[in-house]
């Protein structure tokens, strides 16, 4: 099973006044690093979209362990850690680029929907083969 | 012609590593302003929406006199400063509470599209009845 | 215990492509209903860091039921559902405002810490005296 | 006089349900681009406030031509158009990678102040030697 990395450098936009980046902001971290877990696997959220499905979040959790900050260089990691039926889950680290220690980890949990009545259709095949 | 003015509470999500608020949020609180405006004149944007227009954004600009900061409440306030044919320009001034003194002062000029094909067409004469 | 609910209106800014509000930005509803909880408990946030002490969030969870959408009066509560040592939890839940169904609902663990050194430290007093 | 780009992935999180990137972000992104304009020209801008300066933002303005949208993969390019005392003026082009067409353009101005009063100072010597 694929795990992708991205690179992100931190702007000041996504800092607070703690000095830190503000806790909200990882979830889009999170999905910066989803997006290319898709587009590594050949197979875009963008195309899945044009297939007639999304993956809308149903549930998110996130582990604060230490703060990024302005201008750091991270290394956002996404990988699939669980599949059954219409559901996925996708977790994500942040590190500091080339460093092990992990500052946020969490997951997002999904469910497949199809775009024309929003109610749950299984996932594609092709994104099947790709995940497993 | 119509001015409104609603009232914000700045959250730590909208401050930078500065201590203030982040310059770009200043055009989501313009946004906010502008939807009251409408609503107050008794036409929202969603309806406005569904009678198949749209007011995309081709240009905005800010002044930065102050810095607003967390927790501050906000009196955001909003008028249209002209209109002529398909495009309409509204100012937004940002204050604290029961202070004159302006913060950030700025306006936003819309252009009215079709929902259907993204042409100009003209602004739904219901609307002008209301900012005349 | 203190239950605190606030009004929020959707804007444009909160919503994405799906035409729902993005899952990143209950984060900061949430953040906007613990700020008014302590408001109103007598001993806002902004009092608590100029009394030397922060609450950084150091675990986050969200269960996404129903979305969000533009224009939406939302009606976001908060309230204490644990605190044990230096450790606190604040629940939150999004609405409609005058509807029953929650839409979202989840939860921040926060650890208090000192300004001066990060270190944890004790609740100030003061604050547990108005969360019991 | 230095001219950089950067690359650019729009996330889900950018867009807003007119299915466009939402006006207000594309500060941000122009502030992206005025950090790597800086890390390019060897001071990036947290050695910049090491040395006890900010460039706090006075003035900023966009012209929105087209549209970005999802998963497009924009170049962001910023530059010194004018440098005159304390103060400075960034402007910065966003266009689809590869393409020619402009989508969004525009520029902020900066006034350099002392981190210690927040008093104008003159831009470090260091800073204008790079950018002349």
């Amino acid at each position: 099973m694929k795990k992708v990395s991205i690179d992100y450098r931190v702007p000041y936009a996504d800092t607070d006044q703690m000095g830190v980046v503000y806790y909200g902001n990882y979830l889009t971290f999170f999905e910066r690093a989803r997006n290319e877990l898709m587009r590594v696997c050949g197979y875009t959220y963008r195309e899945f979209e044009a297939d007639g499905c999304m993956l809308p979040v149903i549930h998110a959790q996130l582990d604060y362990h230490r703060p990024a900050r302005y201008d750091d260089l991270l290394e956002i990691t996404a990988f699939v850690q669980a599949q059954k039926g219409v559901r996925l889950e996708i977790a994500c680290e942040v590190r500091r680029k080339g460093e092990e220690e992990i500052l946020v980890k969490g997951f997002t949990r999904h469910v497949c929907v199809s775009s024309s009545d929003f109610r749950p259709c299984p996932l594609p095949e092709r994104f099947l083969g790709i995940i497993r």
